[in-house]
Formats: structure tokens, C-alpha cells, sequence
């Protein structure tokens, strides 16, 4: 096969790191081979700091000419939430053209094992990773996200999830051998004896359906989790976030061909405005796999109607904290002012309904009323923000319109006990740049299903908003948890309590309603941040989303195993 | 916790058991811990012969009492295929009592953790085992087997299969440790480090719609596979075939309770004549896994409407066999010919189509035209199946009049190259037992979609029909055989060959439309037999299986990972 040395070397190369990766999820202990600070850049063909913003400079206003076939036409229109405009054109695919085309080079693929694939999906990752401050601007000027958590979240964190998937499908794939002789014994007679050989074979093409938030975090898991089964790869990116996934796509391009592969194996399909064409590509008979991460909505449409693919969701959930007691109520408020901050609330994984007990909680500070606690929190986040120069490094920007409005409307639901308070980025002048509100609710349980605050908790308001909910108690907060979690779905759930007793009953909640649980979080972890290797992001089992990243089923799936067996 | 002291002492005993079988799925070498001959029964505890055929004989007209909770009636109305009314009643549950009574105990086996449920699991298949001889009667006089076959199929192969998806659940949940520490390098600062507990959690309560011809064996896969994965199981067998998984629900029932866990953990459905209990119970929010084996149209029926369910299906395919060549012209026959004939064809392994090019093929012993090799396969089914006594031993009865029907309305879809022959059973006089039928059919190329012909051999045709098609070559069949594989799905393909082009042409097919192919089976293994351990049942990626047995897609979504994390 044609592409065998240069894949060998690949293997070569990467054969360590994917060792590493298998050893880190095994383990869950931390590990990283993807650097977390922009100076560790600059080195070793990365491009460094100046380096990567003149490369994303200039890619502004340009064609971004993938090559591939089926290209009928150039769309792109992003406006970053910072103001300016992209700029940047993409190929608009013709899919009856280029399906078949992506379809075409799957035999090698396939047939070049799992071993292989892996390699490739490394070797790609590797470059993404050198180009990581490029793909920061990227990831900034569509997300909206602030730059240092645009650089982390959508560099290193993304690849760590991606190489994470790479090392769960190169596992999957191997837990059967390639060969086996089977020999029976038939007690005087001669045994039964059989060759047997297994393959792993793809479905066929993976759709990848990109969010507005985070292209890359969340697109990459599915992306290379369907690379690295076999399966040829087309990315539907979000029309306001193509440029990460858009350069994703062209590396993986580079890097296939120059393996000896076909670079339709990795695709791009970008459409016109208002286009819509996620529900088209969905429901073709050639997709087989579709990772999504978005709304509610579109997500259980898939699930509903795109059934002749395995469907991977990430949808919304309710995010919960349950604030029974604390031993450290400084690091309580802190630690949840950050929470609330990071990308303005902008993540499926942000706290929305902190629920504090109506009479109080214990602290090493002594008793807090819900008044107190609310007020010392409200004052926490607007101590954290009241700096505009650190304001604006933690927010980020508004992503869309709708974020904004959903904020604005926030302020009626409730008292506010945190005004959101607009700041103005100097360097970006036409940045939507908000803090976070809080809105005090009433969750008495006799209110359940009759008061309007009741449906404001109850429904996912994605952006800087969050409900100071005022329980009867800590046992009718735990209550409120289980129903939100399994009414709603979470991503996320958090708990504060001193008390064994307490702590015993919100696992037991999380255990039963399947979410994942951050207890009494106080230094510089943080509820909406995971892991790689080590934290499951979403648990699979609750409504939020239909799949962990990253497990075994979210790749076991994505191919089956054929065997050939014959007389030895 | 209660139960600790018996679950370790069943670790003690079973662990050797199970890492044999982690080992031997790893490795798919020949293994089994069940012997297959019926003399190596009758010591260490386990029933011989003659205590097997009298403990089936003292359970017919009795009460199966299980002790289950919400018994609100007693039904059962099993006739043996072989003519003897078997007179056992069984529990009728009150649902919404039975339900809520499962899940009480799933606390405390979730909590158990992956080995402890592991070995429960190993003790209830080892009392199956035991209890060999008993449940071959069970399964014959329910499913129509000839004795040995029920013996070997529904005994030591089916427990093998139930011990191989315990295996794969248990290796599954293992993958993520109890308990991490996690420590992340902040420079000069101090690590950040967190503590991280992970546990396995069940979906809930997983429900198995069992099958008429194979209770056991395509039962203890998912009931296997749910219960070690800390789910409760409701077993609603089919109403023809209750006794073998009442039996296995009474051991597994009085394992648990030894064990200290609730024995409502496992539980049955049986239902009231024409009461078709599987819809109502399949789309209860409580049934969170479903396994099930039967038509295609109740497979996809479930796969569309029980949603809130993970669903494993092994529907109906159309099994095809390509003869290209072969080198032992007399093993092939013969091979087929036992194929043809096992269980009357009744598996949803045997092959329908047999592909024969219309110019004939190259053998061993000269060229033969698809006449002679139509006339030489009829001759050699005809031998196996001459003498009376070994007919039946090998035929079995027929498991139900629907099977008779379409046997008989098979004589006149073509040209009869084998009738169908009445046999008579001596001990079981009113049996209905048969021979197969081979007709011969058409399937040139420029037929397709048009005739006749087509429409008989692009269905399944459920028992002892067999089709010769003709095809105008090797290279026409291939592509027969890809659009049946695609269009009808498949269990099995089987080919015969002595070009290694064909070889590789036949298994190409095989790769791209994912069905498991054997390649030239002229010895003791046949195309509708597999082993468990080493092959895999189905490919679960054509339309007669969304599943394979066994594999880790089959296991990894029947339950979730919750993590705790904590400040270290």
C-alpha cells in the first residue's frame, strides 16, 4: 500500500504520546502533552505569539481554498463578536458530488488499521497544536470568547479532548485481535481448528454538526473519534464559527495526503446564510454517525429523525449548585464568582440555579441568611469584575444577539441582586461585553409547577444569568436537584456542605439522576471546566446530552468488526 | 453492607472463571467452561441424565411460583413442538407494583460494584449449568430442538454467551478506576489536586423480549449484559417459549437472595394469551435497556417508538451463500447440506440463498453445472437425512404452524430440486417434522426487481426453504449478494472459493456491508454455528441486527460513569 512508510513513521513518531493517552484515561490522573501557556509557543516549528496573530491577520478576507471536490460556490459572511469582520470564504459543497468523493478513499483508510489512523489523527493534532496561537484568533473572533480562554479552551483543551477520542477509538479497535486460530478439541478426534481474521469496518461518513461556543472543544471529540474508527469525516461548522473548524479540516486535508491517503476523507461543508442545510446532510443515507452539540431542540430532532446514524448529542441542561454549608465561604464565593464569569456564563457547563436554603446556611464565618449569602456572592463577582482590564479578560463577548436579550430580559424575572453592568473593551470597541446578573427566585416547594419563578428555573437561559433559588431546606433543595436534573438535564451539578450526611445525599441524587457531581470546589477548579483524560464532561445519561465525553460507548459504536473465517 | 461477605466468597470462587473469560476474548482462542457433552453432567452437584429429564418431568403442571411481588394472576399455556401440553403456570405481574419493586433494589447492587455483580452473575449461570439437562428439556419441548441440540445450544453454548457479555460488561465498567487523584502542575505555584471518585451507575431497569427458537441462547446475552452492568432485568419471554427463562429467572432470583441482594432484581413478564404485553412494557419510562430477537417488524418498531430506551435488536436477514469453486467439491456438499438441515433450518443463521453461477463451477472433481451441483446438494441433504432416526435427531420439530405454512407454500415459488419430506418422531408422535426444501430460482441480472423469483428470494423465508439462484456469474452473485446484504441485512455469508480473487472480492462485500462471511467451511464448523469467546453472532452494523453478540458497543451504554470530584 502506497501509504504505508509514510504512516509507519507516523506511528513512529506518535506511538508514545498515543501510549501516554491510553495510560492517562486508564489512570485519570493529569496529563497533557498540549502546553497551556502562549510562551510555551514560539519553538520547534510552533508558530509563536506574533507569529500566530499575523497568520490569523491574514487569513482575514481571504478564500480558503480547501480543494475539494463538488465545490459549487464561496460562502462566509462571520462577524466577530468583537466587531470585525472575517472575511474569509469557503467552499460550498455540492454534497452529491462530494459524498461520493469522501466515500471513495475509505478502503485504504480503512485498511490501513487502526494503529494507522491513529497516527494520522496525531500527526494532525500535532499541527493544530503548533499553529495554536493562529487558531486562538480563530477561536476568539468567532466565540466571542476572551483571548487567553480562546488560546486554552480552543487550543490545548480542544486537542487534549480530540487526542482523548483518538486514544478510546485506537482501544476500542484493538480489544479484538487482527488474527486468531481457534482449534476446538473433539475428544479422539481431530480438533476443529479455524483461522479467523477481524477487521474493524466504518459506518460510513460522520457528520460533525459545530456549535457557535465552542467549535473546536466540542467539535473535535467527534471529529476524531470518527477518523480514528475509519469513517470519512464532514464538518457542518456553525455559520457564525467556521474558521477553526474550516482550518481543522484543511490540516487534516494536508496531513492525509501527505500520509498517502485521500484527503476527502476530511471535509468541509459550509453554507449560505439562512441555508440550513444540517437537517439535509443529517438524513442522508450516507451519514451513519452525527455528532451535535447545541439547542435542546435540534438535538432531539436529530435523535427523532436522523435514525439511520448513530446520533451523538450535546443539548442543554440546568445547571445546578446546591449551597448547603461550607467551611471555607471565601473560597465558596470566589470559586463560584469565577463560575458565573468565565465567557459570561457562555458555557454548558455554567452554574445557573444556585439553590440556598430560605433560612440560611452555616459557614466558617458564622450562620449566612439566603440575603447574605446572595449579597456576599453578588458582592464576589462584582469584586472579581469591577477591574474593566480583568472584566473583559474573563468575559469575553456576548456571542449573539439572543444571548444579549435573553440578559436583558433576565432583569424582570426577579430582584436582582446583580445588576449586569455593560463594559467597553478598548481594543474592540464594538464588543457586547456584559457581567453576569443575578435574579433572586422563590423555590419554596409549594410553589413547584404553579409560580412564573418556577418557570424561569426551570428553563435553560443560556448566557450571564443566574437564579439565587431560596429552598424551604437543604432536603427540599435536594429535591429540586433531582427533579431539574431529571425534568432538564445537567451537565453539570455542584454542591457546597460540611455536612457527611448532606454529601451522601447529593451523590445519591447525581448517582440516580446520572450527572456530575463538583463538591465543595473552593480553589482553582472550577464546576464548568473538565478535564481530559481525567473528567467526563456530561455523563451520557441525563437529558443535557446523550453521550460522555469521552468513554467507550462514544466510540464503540462508530465502527463494527467483520470476520473472515475459513479452514486453518 | 449486607451483602459483602457471600459476594466476596463468590468473587473467591468465580474470579479465575472470569479473568479465563477476559482472556479468551482478547485472545478469541477456543475456551469454554461448560462442557457440551451430556456424560459430563451428573457429578459435583450437577444433575445427570436421567435427574434432568425427571426434574422437567416433575415441574410439568405445576405452579412456577418466583415469589415475585404484584402477582396478580397465574397463565401459561406452552404446547412442545413435540406435542405434550407442558402445563406450567407463571406468575402474572401487576406492572406498576413489579416495577417499583425492582428498582428498590438496584442501590444496593449498583453499590456492589463491577466484580461483586460479576461474580452473582457467574453463580447464577454456574447453577444454570448445573441444571443442564433439566433446561435442555425445557428448551426442546418450548423451542422444537431436537434433544442434543437443545442440550449443547441451549446449555453450554447459550451459558457461554451469557458468561462472555459478563465478561465484556465487566472489562467495560473496569476501563475507569474507583478512585483517582489528580494533580495539576501550576508552576511555581502549588498543584492544583483534586480527588475523583467514579462509579458505575445502571440506566435503570433493562427489560429482554426473548424468542421462540432460542430462549436461552439469544436471552442470557442481554440479560447477562444488563444485570452486570447494575441494572434490574424483566425477562418477557415469548409465550411459546417461557419455561427455560422462568427457570433462569428462578436461579437468578435465589442467587441474589443468597447473595443478600433483593432477589426482585430479576424478575418475570409472562403475559395472557394474545395479551402482547412487549409494547406497553418496551415503552414504559422505567425500561431504559431492551433486548430483543425476532421479526423485523417488531425490531424496528421497537427501535422507533421505545426512545427512551437503548435498543438492541436481532431482527431477520437474508442469508446467502456464493458458490464460486471449491477444491472439495464432497466437504462443501456436505457442509451445506448439515447446514441446511439443522433445527429444519430454523436459525436465523442458516442459509436461504444459495448463489450458483447458471454455467456451472470448477471442483475438485471436474467442472459441474448448477444443475448438478443443485442435484448433487439435494442428493447430499437427501443422505444426511435418509435414515429416520438421525432425521429427527438432527431436524427436530417444527416450532410453530406459521413455519409449516411457509414450507409448504414454498414448493410453488419454482422448480422443486428437493421436497420437503414428512418424517415421523416415535417418541413424539405428533411432532410435525420435515425435511427441507430446495427450489430452484433465477437470478439473472436483467430479472432483477421484476420477477417473481426475486421477490421469493429477496425475502426471508423463516425455516426449512432453501433457494438455489442461479446467476449469470460469480461477479453478477457478488453483487446480488452486496444488494441483499444491504437491502435484507444478513447473520451469516458464506462463500466458497478456490480463487483467491473471488476470495478477496467476496470479502470486500463482506467489509462494505458489514456481515460476518466464513470462507470455504468444509469440515465440523458450520456457517450457522458460532462460538462464543471467538466469533461474533451478527455484525450489528447490516438490517438484521442493530448489535453483535458480543461486543463493547453491546455493554457500553447499558450504564454510565458518575464522577465525584473534590478538593484533594
Amino acid at each position: 500500500m502506497a501509504a504505508e512508510p509514510s504512516a509507519h513513521a507516523l506511528i513512529a513518531e506518535h506511538r508514545t504520546t498515543l501510549d501516554q493517552a491510553l495510560e492517562a484515561i486508564r489512570t485519570r490522573a493529569y496529563w497533557s502533552p498540549h502546553p497551556e501557556h502562549p510562551k510555551a509557543y514560539g519553538e520547534n516549528g510552533s508558530l509563536g505569539m506574533a507569529e500566530g496573530k499575523a497568520a490569523f491577520d491574514a487569513l482575514l478576507g481571504t478564500r480558503l481554498d480547501l480543494g475539494q471536490p463538488g465545490t459549487d460556490d464561496w460562502v462566509g459572511g462571520e462577524v466577530s463578536p468583537y466587531g470585525i469582520e472575517l472575511g474569509v470564504t469557503y467552499p460550498h459543497a455540492d454534497v452529491d458530488t462530494l459524498l461520493p468523493a469522501m466515500k471513495a478513499g475509505q478502503r485504504a483508510w480503512r485498511d490501513a488499521g487502526a494503529e494507522a489512523r491513529a497516527a494520522v489523527c496525531l500527526e494532525i493534532l500535532k499541527r493544530i497544536s503548533d499553529r495554536t496561537h493562529e487558531f486562538a484568533h480563530a477561536v476568539m473572533h468567532t466565540s466571542g470568547q476572551a483571548f487567553m480562554m480562546a488560546f486554552q479552551a480552543g487550543g490545548p483543551h480542544a486537542q487534549d479532548r480530540g487526542l482523548e477520542a483518538v486514544a478510546y477509538a485506537y482501544a476500542e479497535q484493538v480489544r479484538t485481535p487482527d488474527e486468531a486460530r481457534w482449534s476446538k478439541p473433539q475428544g479422539k478426534r481431530d480438533p476443529l481448528t479455524l483461522t479467523k481474521r477481524f477487521k474493524p469496518v466504518p459506518r460510513g461518513i460522520a457528520l460533525v454538526i459545530g456549535c457557535n461556543t465552542f467549535p473546536t472543544w466540542n467539535g473535535y471529540p467527534g471529529l476524531f473519534a470518527s477518523l480514528a474508527t475509519g469513517n470519512a469525516v464532514l464538518v457542518k461548522p456553525h455559520p457564525r464559527a467556521v474558521l477553526p473548524l474550516a482550518l481543522t479540516v484543511q490540516v487534516a486535508r494536508e496531513v492525509l495526503a501527505e500520509a498517502g491517503f485521500a484527503p476527502d476523507l476530511v471535509a468541509l461543508a459550509a453554507e449560505r446564510p439562512g441555508e440550513g442545510i444540517a437537517k439535509d446532510l443529517a438524513t442522508r443515507p450516507e451519514i451513519r454517525v452525527i455528532d451535535y452539540t447545541g439547542s435542546t431542540s435540534f438535538g432531539d430532532w436529530l435523535e427523532a429523525n436522523a435514525r439511520q446514524a448513530e446520533v451523538y448529542t450535546e443539548k442543554a441542561g440546568v445547571n445546578t449548585v446546591l449551597v448547603d454549608s461550607t467551611d471555607d465561604y471565601k473560597g465558596m464565593l470566589s470559586n463560584l464568582a469565577f463560575s458565573l464569569s468565565l465567557y459570561s456564563g457562555q458555557m454548558c457547563t455554567t452554574p445557573q440555579n444556585l439553590l440556598v436554603p430560605r433560612d440560611g446556611i452555616t459557614t466558617d464565618e458564622g450562620p449566612k441568611s439566603y440575603d447574605e449569602v446572595v449579597a456576599d456572592l453578588a458582592g464576589s463577582v462584582g469584586g472579581l469584575l469591577g477591574d474593566d482590564a480583568r472584566a473583559n479578560a474573563l468575559l469575553g463577548a456576548i456571542v449573539n444577539p439572543d444571548v444579549k436579550a435573553r440578559l436583558e430580559a433576565a432583569a424582570s424575572l426577579g430582584e436582582v441582586a446583580l445588576p449586569s453592568r455593560e463594559i467597553t473593551n478598548p481594543e474592540f470597541p464594538d464588543a457586547v461585553v456584559r457581567t453576569p446578573v443575578i435574579v433572586k427566585l422563590d423555590g419554596a416547594r409549594k410553589f413547584w409547577e404553579r409560580t412564573e419563578d418556577e418557570a424561569a428555573y426551570m428553563s435553560e437561559c443560556f448566557g450571564p444569568v443566574s437564579f439565587a433559588v431560596a429552598v424551604d431546606s437543604t432536603a427540599d433543595g435536594l429535591e429540586l436537584l433531582r427533579r431539574t436534573i431529571a425534568d432538564k438535564g445537567a451537565m453539570t451539578v455542584g454542591a457546597y456542605t460540611t455536612s457527611g450526611e448532606v454529601a451522601e445525599a447529593v451523590e445519591e441524587v447525581c448517582l440516580e439522576e446520572c450527572a456530575q457531581l463538583s463538591l465543595n470546589l473552593t480553589g482553582g477548579v472550577y464546576v464548568n471546566q473538565t478535564a481530559a483524560f481525567s473528567d467526563f464532561h456530561g455523563s451520557g445519561g441525563n437529558p443535557a446530552a446523550n453521550a460522555a465525553l469521552c468513554d467507550g460507548a462514544f466510540v464503540a459504536n462508530r465502527f463494527r468488526v467483520v470476520e473472515v473465517r475459513s479452514e486453518a
